[in-house]
């Protein structure tokens, strides 16, 4: 069975819970890995050689495999789980991952660090890096994780350069309107905000019950 | 000497272009490590097999390196490079990289693959990513290369889900009004646009010479 593409997966929890404690490991060195790929200044006889380490390590992973990407899955005891999400997926190297809290006053918040992977113009943030990072916030924001949202539109102000470093996303639903959710945001330094941003987050009409007055 | 974060670097290009030649490979073959973390299904023993031989290829790669982001340098030739660029780093992993073709007509274009790492909604690419590669294509187009352009705002519209696979971003100049390039762009598939993308790019006024109309 599949729901929007997300797959039925009957591995109990436990062993959902089991897989995500020896695969975040795997995650995170490969993680400095990339740092590593970027900065290292080696003589050419150590890059060659890290090349057919790598090749190796690759192949190993491969011999068994999914046949493509990794999708979002949930079993029988209500767990889902998006290991491969680009932002916050435990077992996507690409992401830094993002840890998002969601407070019960309705903010949403990260903090994080970003590196070398994450460079834009010199030793700042890549604009479109931190769009990324804040769609996902504002996405998980607006479906408050009980229904389903997609993203209509997005507005980001880029008030002044974002330095790599530590970090801190934050987001909360401004208003709704019918099936609109409005949820703004902000990524920022221990000196303020650094980008904003505004996004129209939609109810799917499909989503919704019959009679539900959104329908309208 | 260093110009806006712009780093002067006296390598000479033939001995760049060797360095990227050799780098390179490298980071394509950490592409392909991060594709198979995602989508590994081997036996727990080769998960923490792969993750000691990771961490001992991060070790060889750190025995020499930057002391922090890669940045982007500049010689005396007129070369620049800026081989951490999250989007078109030749030696960032975390970029497909995209190759950007600026047509002599204006039409700034990029045709790549994208895959596992890549992901938001199942099978989809995550909408932030479709933020971040359009950010980088636009932010070119504005300066054309020519010119210092900011990003002062970005508005994204999303049409429809953008499957993982085979894609293409196009951007061309729409207008220019005093010191703002307004830059359009989309990224879609062989069926057309997913999301399309506005961006106002801000030349700053330190940029430009005493007496140029656009100060006024």
């Amino acid at each position: 069975m599949s729901f929007g593409g997300f797959v039925e997966d009957l591995t109990p929890t436990t062993e959902i819970e089991r897989l995500e404690v020896l695969h975040a490991p795997l995650a995170a060195a490969v993680r400095e890995l990339i740092d590593a790929t970027i900065r290292t200044t080696v003589d050419d006889e150590d890059v060659v050689a890290a090349i057919a380490e790598v090749q190796a390590t690759t192949r190993r992973l491969r011999s068994s495999q999914l046949p493509g990407a990794a999708g979002v899955r949930f079993n029988h005891e209500g767990r889902s789980w998006g290991w491969g999400n680009a932002v916050v997926g435990l077992r996507n190297p690409l992401a830094p991952p993002l840890d998002i809290v969601h407070d019960p006053s309705g903010l949403a918040s990260a903090d994080f660090f970003l590196g070398a992977a994450y460079e834009g113009p010199p030793g700042l943030v890549h604009g479109g890096i931190s769009a990324l990072l804040m769609d996902q916030v504002m996405g998980e924001t607006a479906s408050q994780f009980t229904r389903v949202t997609m993203t209509g539109t997005l507005t980001l102000r880029y008030l002044r350069g974002t330095p790599l470093g530590a970090l801190r996303i934050e987001a909360r639903i401004d208003r709704e309107e019918g099936r609109k959710v409005i949820v703004v945001a902000h990524i920022g330094d221990a000196d303020g905000p650094c980008v904003e941003a505004e996004g129209i987050f939609v109810i799917p009409r499909w989503s919704l019950a019959e009679g539900d007055p959104r329908l309208g």
